[in-house]
């Protein structure tokens, strides 16, 4: 028997904002600010969590914060997710309710959204039983992402305060999201990838401009993903996992320049293509 | 009878660390990049919950997680702090057990502080009840903190990828907290600021980084400061609530320039102190 596709509201609500504000000459102006609204997240009537969110699509969002936090499997156990923006509320029902939801959400990692520990070992963990496809990508590839992200119209070119996130296939944009948060913006892609039939995070890159934390690279190698290239740079943790499990970590990409952190293997530079070198600032 | 002073820990560990990197041009190079370590905090033995964390003042970081989540009333209730960074863990002891601690944690808010509910009502019953003072500032004091900040002494100077809060009297700067996540930087000084005898929010200034999202604006209302400065910028709840309980919000603060959000009725305009006027830039 088919199984019904899952049924999805198509929740929209404006992004930004324009307010009056006072600048440093006493001058009264316009300013675009992004808007933060809050999603009350219900799983079969219980509540589960409120996200703040720029709001872009809360169904991706809901969904793949279900997947990344590990209290749903997978995209076919659930039946419906139903966001209202007049009550702040998302909605989703099961096909056949969720088992040991109370004991998955009892512990809390705050920054990480891989709720199962505490300690390196235990984040490893969460990754570790996932194996990373063979996603390679050479130097030219690098400068396409970033030129791509670079000409995306976006909320942050017009209000700022928000970050992106992208997941790319090649020179390929697929998906655009931003959010107030890293976090939601990532599982935002997680959410949207769930739902193309077939696809997987073989030759796929994951583009953020935000820093890769550990909370980052987890979510990335949860949604199986190789290859991650930020705007923005690495902390420790975040590189000693991305070494760990093999994956290609570039950072500080913009315009012609980046860092690769970890997994280099992955990458085929072609140093041609890099600008004349000069003292660079890695800050 | 008088109370025992509050026992803590001094736990210290590396802040930044080396890696070696590959850049653009195919040169390995070194490269420093900030520590982000997993921080397991347990109130009398049960487990509450983990934050990462780059680690310069563990102990500050959790009592003020403890008091900006709402989890105890005051540093008095606390009889102990004890953070091993070999095992990750921060052991606190209370002096009279932590009444209703799992009703306290049960309803979860990403990216807000503020554990309380969903919605902008909700909100604001958590900060409402606090009373801002009369904190006023002039504009050369807004430029004194901003030049204050650039002058200082850095995790970020060296490895970039942190977020800095800090804690101004004045033009005196009392506290500059670097960490991995801008929360963490703000509940370490508020940690901090409840550790001196008869401090309170009166008089003082919180700048930060990273962006004024409604989790910062309540995390400042909490420690009853009433005056916010932010290089980056706001959002629209971050910007509704500050509006709503009157707090001064600046943003865009760089170099001789910013935009008041709010709260403008607590800002001395001065503005012959401004830069010559020039086309600006709010993005």
């Amino acid at each position: 028997m088919t199984q019904r596709p899952l049924r999805m509201t198509h929740a929209s609500a404006p992004l930004t904002e324009v307010v009056e504000v006072i600048n440093e000459a006493g001058e009264r102006c316009a300013c675009v600010i992004p808007c933060e609204r809050a999603l009350t997240v219900f799983v079969d009537k219980q509540e589960l969590v409120t996200l703040m969110t720029l709001g872009v699509r809360p169904e991706w969002l809901v969904l793949g914060y279900l997947l990344n936090q590990g209290l749903v499997g997978g995209v076919q156990e659930i039946a419906s997710i139903t966001v209202d923006w007049d009550c702040g509320a998302a909605a989703i029902t099961t096909r056949a309710g969720l088992v040991g939801l109370q004991e998955k959400i009892a512990r809390r990692v705050v920054t990480s959204g891989c709720g199962q520990g505490s300690m390196l070992g235990d984040l490893l963990q969460c990754v570790g039983a996932r194996e990373l496809p063979g996603t390679g990508l050479t130097q030219e590839q690098v400068y396409s992402v970033v030129n791509t992200i670079r000409l995306q119209d976006s909320v942050y070119k017009t209000a700022g305060s928000v970050h992106g996130c992208a997941l790319f296939e090649g020179r390929e944009l697929l998906l655009f999201i931003e959010d107030v948060g890293r976090h939601n913006a990532v599982d935002s892609i997680a959410g949207w990838m769930s739902l193309q039939a077939g696809m997987t995070g073989a030759n796929k890159i994951f583009y953020t401009t935000g820093r890769l934390t550990s909370e980052m690279v987890i979510k990335a190698a949860w949604m199986g993903v190789a290859v991650v290239i930020s705007r923005s740079g690495i902390t420790q943790m975040g590189q000693q996992l991305a070494q760990r499990i093999g994956m290609c970590a570039i950072g500080r990409a913009t315009h012609r320049r980046f860092l690769c952190f970890s997994g280099a293997q992955r990458l085929h530079l072609q140093p041609d293509l890099a600008p004349v070198s000069r003292l660079r600032s890695v800050a």
